[in-house]
């Protein structure tokens, strides 16, 4: 799925630029890779102008030639840049030169670059070249994803919804015993489960940096891992978030089951985080805005009598945009703006009460005119 | 393994600042992870004073008190974030603020940032501090590891050798059938050898974003990760660079091995490398430089009539830093400076010609006074 700079000649034009420069490696820098489609692990340059251009040093010419979308691949290398090593105290300032002849060269006087753009670099071109600091277009080219890149996240998905099935056999298939969970004669721990949802998770060639498999008081900071024997009869909370290690796209799913006894109060909890998800889920559509749904899903919390109150609660926002970055625009909170066809968003509403436990349940959704469409087909059942 | 920011004391009052600031996510910004130790996808701030403040979000702020090894973990939410997001157009601006009473509370107004900064901030943040942009002194500082990395390392290492075991035994175990190598009635590819290395980096914990196994053609772009068949009676060149996931070191190591018959030349080339690798490790102690152990190696090539021509050869350095990433400081090349005790490198030489395939071996081994240690003790054979 090659996207284009074509989308984006209007805002070169608007701004009165030549070009726009991107800097980074393209693990760190997503923008750079949804550009280039070229995964480096170091350093390189890319100029959208009139045409894509990036600069690689000459040991990733090769293969930036064979698997960039770029239209031309220069190396450093042609620019010299052993010579200019030898010639400079700092491997730095013997790129910035290399940098400023590869701008040159391409007829660039006025650049824009993006707020997250090397200041170093920045305060060597800014004598030479006339700066304007902008927020990137490519954020907002991002936030609607082509079809390809909807089929990416559907693999993804799928791959996660696998992976969370495996996590939530082995939770059924466990015994409580006291106070924890006990599966073929040991503890059942966060550990062995995210092991078991990795290992699913690479037979489709998705990886997870973190996974979040949390019972107990664990499950109350929404960001804890886990860790530890899981508890019977108090709320797991499982949320995977995968990448595929090809597309580079990611999935995002949250469940939350309990094996055991539940309280009745964690039974309404679950029940209204179920409503507040269905009520948010119902308002996805092209034209709302993110913080109207967010909005709805507060309004049931409110309703049921959960309110947020002093960090406790719903204490997070509803959802957020998924795609090379797990976290992305756009986002469905406070400040969620309006949405538009084919952005892919999670609504993940959930209820923390350090006495009880937590309890989070997330789908990924397409947002569509009129409504949107649910990636997630996994059932939401609590106790197993 | 909590590094202190004590060592770079000196480093403020040298440059006449009240403090070094950092900005991120720690996944992408190593400095940040080094001194924090606190892993987290999304953007936080580190300041480095007389004591280590870090600003979070409030979704992370529990997790961060935990986990980190900062001083003070203060939170984006005791500065009115949400009433800043709703008084500013962007959340940038809202995020700038906050940054700015965040530092003018603990007393900066010298602030130094590293060239990494990004410059939207540095921007903000220039008119109400005196900026200077500084090389970080986190990166000198990491260089030389403290025994608990380089136990990391080792660990990571270890792995590794595990991994590469596994896929030089499928490689021994595979058949020649014409020009590919077949294995358990299918042909044995690049793939398939890379998803066994994956699994088993796994069940040690550790990842690996991208796995070399290349043969043929694609074993002469030092940088192709390989795909399809592999060949028989050639060089397939085995590079495999994992991470651990807990300690978050990398490991780096190659081997290159060949199933069926070699070629002579082949075999002189390989004879070769060793020779290079074995003369590089042993140039390799403290007070040395890179670029004198560099030399050594290109010495060796040209003594045995393989001189650097034209992208022939000899194409790259001879080693780099491993640590929180696989590719740091020091370097073992025309530029490396001197080496210290306590560092870690790769001495990784390689001949690549594209009528004949690829040669690398690479050693990871820690600067010692007077020599130096090797992590790696898997032995090195091409024909299996």
């Amino acid at each position: 799925m090659p996207p284009s700079f074509q989308r984006a000649g209007k805002f070169l034009s608007d701004h009165g630029l030549d070009g726009f420069l991107l800097l980074g490696d393209s693990l760190c820098n997503l923008d750079l890779y949804y550009l280039s489609r070229f995964l480096a692990p170091d350093r390189f340059a890319l100029l959208a102008a009139s045409s894509l251009s990036i600069l690689v040093s000459g040991m990733e010419e090769g293969r930036a030639k064979k698997e960039s979308s770029a239209d031309e691949v220069v190396s450093t290398s042609d620019y010299g840049i052993m010579e200019k090593l030898a010639k400079f105290e700092r491997p730095e300032e013997a790129y910035a030169a290399v940098l400023k002849e590869f701008l040159r060269d391409r007829g660039v006087k006025r650049l824009g670059v993006s707020g997250d753009f090397p200041v170093r670099f920045y305060l060597d071109l800014v004598s030479d070249f006339e700066i304007s600091v902008l927020e990137s277009p490519v954020g907002e080219m991002r936030e609607v994803k082509t079809p390809a890149e909807i089929e990416a996240i559907r693999y993804s998905q799928r791959a996660c919804e696998d992976a969370m099935m495996v996590a939530i056999e082995m939770i059924r298939k466990s015994r409580p015993s006291g106070e924890t969970l006990v599966l073929e004669g040991g503890p059942l721990t966060s550990e062995r489960v995210k092991s078991a949802i990795e290992v699913s998770l690479l037979e489709r060639g998705c990886e997870a940096e973190d996974t979040i498999v949390a019972g107990g008081i664990d499950a109350v900071d929404p960001h804890c891992n886990g860790s530890g024997p899981l508890p019977s009869n108090s709320p797991i909370v499982i949320d995977i978030f995968p990448r595929s290690k090809k597309s580079r796209y990611f999935a995002d799913m949250t469940r939350t089951v309990l094996r055991g006894e539940a309280d009745e109060e964690i039974v309404e909890i679950y029940q209204a985080v179920l409503a507040a998800q269905v009520a948010g889920i119902a308002a996805v559509r092209a034209g709302a805005t993110g913080k109207e749904v967010h909005a709805k899903v507060c309004q049931v919390f409110e309703e049921r009598g959960y309110p947020e109150r002093e960090g406790r609660g719903f204490i997070h926002s509803t959802g957020h945009g998924v795609g090379l970055e797990v976290h992305e625009r756009p986002s469905l909170s406070e400040v969620g703006k309006t949405l538009r066809e084919s952005n892919v968003v999670t609504v993940e509403p959930g209820l923390y009460y350090p006495e009880l436990g937590g309890v989070r349940l997330e789908d990924l959704v397409v947002v569509k005119e009129g409504g949107c469409e649910n990636l997630t087909s996994l059932e939401k059942r609590l106790i197993l």
